[in-house]
């Protein structure tokens, strides 16, 4: 998918949500757990109840890989049962030598056809290049992630630049793809940071992760991050898929989905320019 | 596997080696495409050819992954298969917010029975610590890498402390695991690094990939690198496993295995103490 399309989607349906398919077999509700793809039943309800307010799904690749090949059967369902017109994200978090990437872009794109994945930066611009040669493929590259240790290493001070890791990250990154083909992972927990990405990369999609079960400010953050393609995809999992844990867990899930995308078609008025 | 474990096959077999997994289906000696799991089936014959002469075997997860729900059951497979005395490593660079990656260890400590798993840094602490939970499983994090791209990050100069991102990485590791626990990878393309890294991590095992087809030196890796544990995992994966495409293979690996295992016990001799 290109960005032109990704922004009318945002347009269109007043949301820029991605709700996160983080699906734990463990904390699925009684109601699917006798179905013999519980993971893509569950998975199918959560589409059908969330499809009108959000533009993405990001599953989580360790969710599905720790169910063995039965998680990759349900990830493969899944992937052919979202709409087309949504934008699919694998988080995956993958980054090798160029050959092994190359391998992985060959899972995410081809074989599940993804239109993104997640890459972590530490092995450099060879490690990232194999997810670009793709059209209309997206690296959403880590920058600066949700969690404390992001204190660790993503924080600390480059010499001579003077300025923390994750930015460096960004700069360079910026000059192997454009904002075509290149995003950024920004925590929601980062709204203070986020002003400041956003004025380093006034174009680029940030994928902000953290919002909801990890406390990050929709305001916050929508304020900062939003720009005139919308430039934002905020995702939720738990808080979404897990708003219930009944029968009626899809409605619960479409009754949260939707409070979020009214809150976002206000800000996107506020802020989307 | 534990640290004395690895210690005695090492000085056992007199070798350090470790023999990459990195079975592309594209790549497979046309003696074995025909069969019903060719991945599997090759890796049995790489592994009873090579058993007597390496100490670990590394399945690099992108080739597998590549291959859908069958890949994953030609990994089970392969795993199943690996002499139980025989150290194997999971080389996924998987890191992640800690409850996912609580999922990625899981994966591979328990579903898949690894020793350990190689681990990107970038997100810091909470991301590598669920992988630190389990006795006897040992994290691989990446430190310097073999590529092109380690100049990018990884060589970074980190202010105040005045030296590289890698060197960094490495000194907040040890905070967190004793070398009971956690090895760092290290290329072999980088033994002008590797006297240095030594001497910052006199006890912590080495995972060394990048000697044969990326280029590396196995003498001035070994001199710089042994120590008294032998302290070194030296990974070749090509230059073994594709050492003959015909159906003898297998014979032609076994052959390039012994030819490193006994320079391995020449160096470890010379060095290894």
């Amino acid at each position: 998918m290109n960005r032109q399309s990704l922004k009318e989607q945002i347009f269109g349906k007043g949301s820029y949500l991605c709700v996160g398919l983080d699906t734990d077999i463990r904390k699925l509700p009684a109601s699917v757990r006798g179905e013999k793809d519980p993971v893509f039943v569950f998975n199918q309800r959560i589409i059908d109840a969330t499809a009108d307010y959000c533009v993405a799904y990001k599953p989580n690749l360790a969710f599905y890989e720790s169910l063995g090949p039965a998680g990759w059967e349900s990830l493969a369902r899944t992937m052919e049962y979202i709409p087309k017109h949504i934008f699919t994200i694998a988080d995956a978090k993958r980054g090798d030598i160029n050959s092994t990437s190359a391998m992985y872009a060959h899972t995410f794109f081809e074989r599940y056809q993804f239109d993104a994945v997640t890459v972590a930066p530490y092995m450099g611009s060879d490690s990232v290049q194999p997810f670009l040669e793709y059209a209309n493929k997206w690296v959403i590259l880590l920058a600066l992630t949700s969690n404390e240790g992001s204190r660790d290493f993503q924080q600390l001070t480059v010499s001579p630049e003077g300025y923390p890791l994750y930015r460096v990250v960004m700069e360079r990154a910026m000059q192997w793809a454009t904002p075509e083909q290149l995003m950024f992972v920004v925590g929601a927990t980062q709204a203070t940071h986020l002003q400041e990405i956003r004025r380093l990369a006034p174009e680029h999609f940030l994928l902000v992760p953290g919002y909801g079960t990890q406390g990050g400010d929709l305001q916050a953050v929508s304020k900062a991050g939003l720009n005139v393609d919308g430039g934002l995809l905020v995702n939720a999992s738990r808080a979404i898929i897990y708003a219930s844990n009944g029968s009626d867990f899809d409605k619960a899930a479409r009754k949260k989905a939707q409070e979020i995308a009214l809150e976002m078609q206000h800000y996107l008025e506020l802020y989307g320019k």
